[in-house]
């Protein structure tokens, strides 16, 4: 079950809204000025390797043209990737010793202020569907544009369920799975505990979470009971922007992949190893700066690495 | 390999020397006054339920007899349990919301002050020897006092290293597994990076070093590579202390009890099953105030959360 070959299906693709961004990131490793980013683009890099994907989202007419093409190589649609007149989204921001926890300096939202998601006719049949970290209205947007979406995940932040819970309680009643982080976990459920936190949150739609608690590894809480994954320990972590999308990227990717339809709940398995394949794509990205690594990295690396979790975790 | 029977040769014995002292603890789920304590007593109701243990320490003439009943009827035999006219070793302490660090409040040695620890004649032929987190100056004494230790196991923490340090280092020569908290992984090695600190601490003697993250689980790191083990997530934590020697006791009381002899360390079978029994022992331990709940568990409950680490961890 390690070795996978991408599926390029219009069936298995994934329908993807998130930032495309520029960062500025300094880091105890160094830093990079207005490098690519955002949850959409270290998504769909990561989920490209088990599927294509049809991304949704905005940028300016400062957005380098030859990125469009590196992502079109690698099967991302990029019909639903509006150009707008103005500048792209700009985040900024920096990590102390503490390499889980990022400190926001400056949000330039620019075109994203206004961003109104409009689905191509041909996304509307996606199967597959990922909301990643955005206003949780825009998120039932485009959910609400999709026709028969048979899996639908999404991600978020303390920033919305700090500022538009209820928005945000009625986005979760359209998902199946819920990646968050360990202490926004706690922040929407009001538990403290991560038991009743995921249980909490189980209770307001999604049929599992994901608990993601960075170098520490991942919880899943399903039906089939809890599966903690652990992070691959690395000798070098220069940059922990992207890794919960890229996460994100690798366990969706892999579940659309699998293509178990109804059966995906029926058991664990396939989300148990998305959990991995979301690890593993997400090691990955931490060891560089911005998308460097995800832009290299080759299947059979990701198989590799895949191997390395099972011989770490084995007894 | 989740199913054992105690082994209670002389054989399997474990010589332990550590702390036996009274704990007053605050916790945010209550406290407890001068409950009975000490890495010594957690170290070896662990370890008893896989071996016999020769138990090497100090208590003062305030120290309830009736538990050296219970300690006896578990196979821990005390001819090396001196007791001292004067107060037994008292710790206060307390936790905040952030279980995994004790903030200490009050540490009174007493009769610990002038241990000197001197192995009965019996203790002399261990095979397997644990030195708790006391004095590595103490470690070293009970240490050469020991004939033909077999497999030899310490655990540290950041007063010593900050302290005692080459003291502390000349221990480590001796020792061929030592069990530390990451934080302190860190103190010590002067790294911070959890891959580099295993290195560089494995490179002052230890042949297998055990990081400890607490609720996030444990690394093993030996020439056979990494082991993963996570902690079970627990509904309810009252209290954390005697978590680490819990930990060990589990740990050092199974490698005793498989007796691998010069094998232990040709691969990490032995080791890795080691860790999840520690961490089971550990996961019991903090679900209730002090002893409490490690003076209840049955074999059959350490084996059923032995196959819940199983379910847990299994893709």
């Amino acid at each position: 079950m390690s070795s996978f070959e991408k599926k390029t299906s219009p069936q298995n693709a994934v329908l993807a809204v998130g930032s495309v961004a520029f960062d500025s990131i300094r880091t105890p490793s160094g830093k990079a000025d207005r490098i690519l980013g955002g949850s959409a683009n270290y998504f769909s890099l990561a989920a490209s390797l088990f599927t294509n994907i049809n991304l949704v989202g905005i940028v300016g007419s400062d957005f380098p043209k030859d990125h469009f093409e590196v992502l079109r190589s690698r099967g991302i649609d990029l019909k639903g990737l509006e150009t707008a007149s103005g500048q792209t989204f700009h985040w900024v921001g920096e990590y102390g010793s503490d390499l889980n926890e990022a400190k926001t300096l400056s949000t330039f939202l620019n075109v994203f202020e206004h961003f109104n998601p409009k689905l191509p006719e041909a996304y509307r049949d996606s199967r597959y569907v990922f909301l990643a970290n955005i206003d949780p209205d825009l998120q039932r947007s485009v959910h609400a544009q999709t026709r028969k979406p048979e899996f639908v995940a999404c991600d978020t932040m303390n920033f919305w369920i700090t500022g538009k819970k209820a928005s945000l309680v009625k986005t979760l009643e359209l998902v199946d799975l819920l990646t968050i982080n360990e202490g926004e976990a706690f922040l929407l459920s009001e538990k403290n505990n991560v038991i009743d936190a995921a249980a909490a949150i189980r209770g307001l739609g999604p049929k599992a979470v994901v608990v993601k608690r960075g170098e520490y590894g991942a919880l899943l809480f399903s039906d089939h009971g809890i599966f903690s994954a652990p992070a691959l320990p690395l000798a070098t972590v220069k940059d922990p922007t992207g890794a919960g999308d890229t996460f994100a990227g690798g366990m969706i990717g892999y579940i659309a992949h699998e293509d178990a339809g109804a059966d995906l709940f029926r058991d664990d398995e396939i989300l148990r190893r998305a959990v991995i394949f979301g690890s593993v794509m997400a090691s990955f990205t931490v060891e560089d700066f911005g998308l460097s690594n995800l832009l290299r990295v080759t299947p059979a690396q990701v198989q590799e690495r895949y191997r390395q979790f099972l011989r770490m975790t084995r007894f």
